[in-house]
């Protein structure tokens, strides 16, 4: 969720939040490095996962990109069909291409 | 971009911006509907703007969702173009079938 919403939360929130769960660094390390109390980062990381949370239940935006993310899946996994039913026929180079480049904008945007 | 955020604004702001930006009532009859002043509800009305800027720009989730419709019409238009060559020549009904699957999954997710 930070990578939806990180942006939402402050420069120093977002900068302890990461280093907790994206460096996988300590409490301890992290007081250290922010030259915060232990309690302070703790304090801090448990408003930031509060916020995350809220923002989700208001906006569900890694509900919907899954969901996306596996209809996207299906449109490439039918593209790929295509390509299967038109080679194993010889079909057409031209539906080939077609294919191609469906399963080339669902890449992107998958992305 | 109230489609978007609206849920991120109190109830009362949501109810005052829909009232109008979707329902196209004046200050005045929105004050008349929300016993406060006229000035407050100009107020409401600039703050929210405010906010939903705000969110934009964080989480850019308008524009995102432009930039994905287009590439989902992108996706409609060449299974649609898949369709016409297919029928053109006669080459196959399961490709048919499966290019109105894709059309199918990108309406969804136009949704």
């Amino acid at each position: 969720m930070i990578d939806f919403y990180g942006d939402m939360l402050t420069e120093k929130q977002r900068e302890v939040v990461e280093l907790y769960y994206n460096e996988d660094l300590s409490l301890a390390e992290i007081a250290d490095h922010s030259m915060i109390t232990r309690q302070g980062v703790r304090d801090s990381i448990k408003r930031a996962e509060a916020q995350l949370l809220l923002y989700e239940e208001k906006l569900g935006l890694a509900k919907r990109f899954r969901a996306m993310q596996e209809k996207l899946d299906k449109i490439r996994e039918t593209a790929e069909k295509i390509n299967e039913y038109n080679d194993k026929f010889s079909l057409s180079i031209e539906i080939r291409e077609m294919a191609n480049q469906i399963m080339q904008y669902a890449e992107e945007l998958s992305e």
